[in-house]
Order: C-alpha cells, then structure tokens, then sequence
C-alpha cells in the first residue's frame, strides 16, 4: 500500500506545483495593480500560504481528470483548479468562524491570525476583530477565484458549464453549511438518510464530484461519461467523510495534527453516533446524550468510543464504506479510459478507505 | 426637484419590477431542483425579501446604462443586474455581522432574523447561531449571483469582460471592509487621501462605476467610452457616500430610518470626523476624541454636531461634493449619448447630492 499511497501524492504533487506557481503569478499581479497597499499585501501572504498548505486534492482532480481523458485545455484546467482551491479556502476561512476552529493545516485559522494581530496592536474587541477580518478575507478569496475562473481561455459551452457546475454547487455547500449548523445546534435527530445527503453536499460532491466533472468538461467527454464521473464522486466523497468521522474518533491525534474526540464534544451528528444510540438501551442512551456535547474527561471519551466498538457500530459503518468503495469500483471499471487511469482512480478510493490521517 | 426625484425613481423602479420577476424565476427553480428541503426554501424566502425590500440602485444601472446606448443584450443586462444584487446582498449580510446591526432596509437583518429563530427554537448560543447562519446565507447569496453571472446568453468577450469586472470589484470590496475593520478598530488616523481611497473602493466603484461600466460592456461600447463611464461612477459615488456620512450626522431620523449618531458612537473614520479633529485646538480635540466612540448622551452628540457645523467643516464638505458633481456634469456632457440620458445622469448626480434618505 505504501507505494500504492505515494504513487498518488506523487501524481497530486506534480499538479499541484503547477496550481501553486500559477496561484503565485495571479497575486502577484492582484497585489501589485490596485490600492490598500497594507493590507492587499498581508491579506494576499495569507491566503497564499493556507491555499498551498492544503493538498489541494480538490484542484488537483481537475488537471488529473482532464489529463485521464485527453489533456485539452491543460493550462485551463490547472486555472480551474486555482480557481476550486481559492474558492475552497474561502469557505475554510467561514468555516473555521462557524465551528471556532483556532487551527486548520497545521496553521493558525485565519480569525485566530487576526486574533494574534489584535493583541499585537493593542485592539480590543480582538474576537470579534478575528471574525470580521476572517469573514471579509474569505470574500477575497471567494472573488478571486471567481476572477480566475471568468478568465479561462476556453470555449464558451465548457466554459459557462463549468462555471454553472462550480457556482452551483458552492452554493450547495453554503446551504449544506446551514444545515450543519442548524443540525449541531437543534434538538432535532436526522435520520440516517439525512446524514448521508448532508455527507453528500457538504464533502462529497464538492471535494470529489465538482472537480471530476470539471476535468471531463475542459476535455469535452460526453454528458453520460461525465454523469458517471459525478457519481463516483460521490461514492468516494462520502467514504472520505465517513473515514473523516471515523479518523475523528479513533484518529493518531499525531497525525492527523487536531484533537480527537471534539466530534464528540461537539456532538456532531456523524453517523456514528446515530447508529450508537440506536443500538442502545433507553438508560444506557440518556446517559451517553447526557455526556454527548460537553467538555468530557478523557475516561468518558473512551467510555463512548468502547460502545462504539462494542455495538459494531465502527465495523458496521466501515463495512458500508466498503461497499460503497466496491460500488465506486464497479463504476469506475465503466469508464471510457485507459486502464492506468482506471487503476489510478481505483487506488485513490482505497486510498480514502485507508488513509490514517 | 420633486417631480425630478419622482422621474428618476420611476425609471429605476421600472427596471427594478424585471429584475425581481427574473430572480423570482430563478429563485424558484433554484428551490426546486435541490435537497435540504427545508433550510433551501427557508434562505431563498429570506433572500428574496431582502433582495427586493432594496431600491436595486446597482441593479437597475446595469439596464438603465446598456439601454442609453443601445439595449442591445437587455435581457442579459437585467440578468447581470440581478446578478449584482444578489452579489450586494451577500455582501450586506457579512457586513451587517461586521458590523453588528440588527436592522437593515427596515427590516431585520439576517443575523437578527436568525437570532430570533434560535430564540423561538430553544436554541442555545442564540448569538453565533445568528451569525454563522447569516455568514454562510451569504456565501450562498454570493454563489447564486455568480451562478446567474455564468449563465448569460452573450458572445464570449463581453461575458468575460463583466465576469472580470465583477469579480476584481468585488473582490476590492472585501478588501476595504477589511480596511474599514481595521481602521475602527485601529488608533492609526488614516489621510484624507486614505479615507476618499476608501470611498472609492467601498461605495463608489462597486454601486455606480461597476453597474455603469457593466452596462456599457453589454452594449458593446468601446473601451474610451467605458472608461469614462467608470470616472463618473467614481465621482458620484464618492459623493453618495460622503452625502451618507452627512445624512449620518444631520439627517432625519425618521426617514432614514436608522440611529442619527451612531458614526459617532462608532467612531467612524469619516472626513467630517477627520476635518473636525484638525481644526480644533489642542484641548478641544482631546475632549471631543475621548467623547467619540462611547454611547454618547444626545447632549454630547448635539454638541459635536455643533462644531462640525461652526468650524465649517459641514459647508466645506458639502463644497467638495458639489465640486464632484460638478465634474461628473462635465464628464457626463462629453459621453456619446443622447441629451435625454445624459439629462438621467445629471439628475441622477444632483439627486445623490440632494436626496433626504
């Protein structure tokens, strides 16, 4: 697997040099042409190094996808790849705001940089100082990637199809966003098929689904082909949110470089803890809703994560992103491609299956 | 100026009706294509109320500018007008988070809205519910405006040149709110080079210059033409927002319909506060610096407004704005139009020097 693994970095690698270096020319330009001079500068150094910290598997599928098929318009699709990326890194930037997350890749989030630079300054109100500077930085990244994307050298059809494809669903994930929200605040249960929508529209669908099917449009490949693509999109998206989850709960915190176990603290509504409730009985379930949520011991964490064990819950949903890999398998078989491709995508789902972090 | 006012307010109301018809039919359909039931049908409600509850100012220019030269695309231009009020009321709902107002077009802003939502629903955290709700309703705001942008049924050259424009600009929006965020909270006193910079970014580019430039590329006019359309957009622009300053501070509250003094409360980086401050003696400056920015009684407000007025500073500004319109007539003479439109556009400029509210 090892191999197998770096095979696949190697490839996203490769693109993601020619993301980045075509990232550094675009803000570069954007720095220099206009005014607000200080803070152009510091908001464009930002965002270039939580963009490039990422792997961006995102913009990387694009130019990987169009390559698989016949690589036309690769300048383009490395563009439209940018452009996915900065828009990602718009919605990190909110995001981190929404769950006030202080650390993402790594780094400091954007509203806890902002943070640090109120106390460096002396301005008080310095949260609300981070939330604001965050939010309005998250705008930029949001328009500039849109202006790459306005400014793909493509014909028209690929062109509004990919920009309709892209808008589309970034506007999913904003809405998805409100579920979330809603959903970790309320006392409302979803179902399980609820879950999976929102794993669909939050992860899936934009991670891996918007970009393949980006990719085939740059290469004009036919609407039943790229149908295909946005399907196994969402198989595999939906195993890496579940492994997410998973990774979350009985995560190498090492590793993964976040704290474990928040996903219960916060009482994320993962299906994880759906099927955990379930399976348990009316007084062993009001005491573990009792602990769900808050600021629990690290004896009480493991508590949780021994029923989930114990009631099968983590093999059962293992054994269902399997057979959503097996599905994602079948499907990519049926794809118009060459078998180094295919063999390509195949790894990449096991990949998402097995990954430790 | 009654019956001028009525002229131009008709004119902008007109377009106003076919922009909202084609949101409602875009908005409709969005709603209806998607998943998330519920909170899918529950943003759109809120978004089209917010959107229509607007005077469409920007909007409408698009229509009213593409019209005066030829009309040709109009039903592209009402989509592109549609477009940048979706883009402006996403904008609003950050702003409003930034700026933590409750109220907005005499209704609630979203953040509020969703506040009182948490409070109905029981739900905890009423406060950052309200806002990350209203951040991410604006990331879909934002994306559904990108969305109607992509689909303009217009050649290549002119699409890509709105797209452009449209993404640069607003990417330099957000770009000043971060400014204007730091500048609150910052004791640095910025020039009034950096404060008309400001204006110019904030308001000017992106309400008038924008829509007006965005017309004349719908029309296919040339670049010299267009050019001069974006200067005049500055210009008006520049005084709408320095006319919104003074409203700020001597308006009518009821027909305004927000707190009178709040810029004062807020400290805000005005050139009203900046000329005060410079023609005050020492001591003078010292107390009227330690009053700004704190809840100040009406007292306290009455008596700055005084010295606004007695150090000239009211009548010094109010002589910039008329030299600005003074130079956006001339600048309007010389456009390649007919007498009856440059006649809109001069009305239009005494009507942001003069308008009540």
């Amino acid at each position: 697997m090892a191999s197998e693994r770096e095979q696949i970095l190697e490839e996203i690698g490769r693109h993601k040099k020619e993301i980045s270096s075509f990232l550094d020319g675009f803000l570069d330009e954007w720095e220099e042409e206009g005014t607000q001079g200080r803070w152009r500068k510091d908001v464009r150094k930002r965002l270039q190094e939580m963009v490039k910290e990422g792997k961006m598997v995102r913009g990387t599928l694009v130019v990987i996808i169009n390559k698989f098929y016949n690589g036309d318009h690769h300048d383009s699709a490395v563009k439209a790849g940018a452009a996915v990326e900065l828009l990602h890194t718009g919605i990190l930037m909110h995001d981190d705001i929404i769950d006030k997350d202080l650390r993402r890749r790594g780094m400091k989030t954007f509203q806890k940089q902002y943070r640090d630079l109120a106390d460096k300054e002396g301005i008080e109100e310095r949260k609300h100082f981070g939330i604001s500077m965050a939010l309005a930085g998250g705008d930029v990244s949001f328009f500039l990637g849109q202006n790459v994307l306005s400014s793909l050298q493509v014909p028209q059809d690929p062109k509004s199809n990919i920009q309709e494809l892209v808008f589309r669903e970034f506007s999913n994930v904003g809405l998805a966003e409100q579920v979330d929200i809603y959903s970790g605040y309320s006392s409302d249960e979803p179902s399980e098929d609820e879950i999976l929508d929102l794993y669909r529209t939050k992860t899936a669908r934009y991670t891996f689904s918007l970009p393949m099917k980006a990719g085939a449009i740059m290469a004009d490949v036919d609407k039943n082909e790229r149908k295909k693509l946005y399907n196994i999109g969402e198989k595999i998206g939906t195993i890496f949110q579940l492994k997410d989850d998973e990774l979350g709960l009985f995560g190498d915190e090492e590793k993964i470089g976040e704290d474990i176990g928040s996903d219960l603290d916060e009482d994320k509504k993962t299906l994880h803890r759906l099927k955990l409730l379930e399976r348990l009985s009316d007084d062993k379930e009001e005491k573990v809703r009792e602990m769900l949520g808050t600021d629990m011991t690290d004896e009480e964490r493991e508590q949780i994560k021994h029923l989930i064990r114990e009631k099968n819950v983590k093999s059962d949903v293992h054994e269902r992103m399997e057979a959503l890999a097996e599905e994602a398998s079948e499907m990519i078989e049926k794809l118009d491609l060459e078998e180094d491709s295919k063999d390509f995508l195949q790894k990449m789902t096991i990949f998402c299956l097995e990954r430790e972090k």
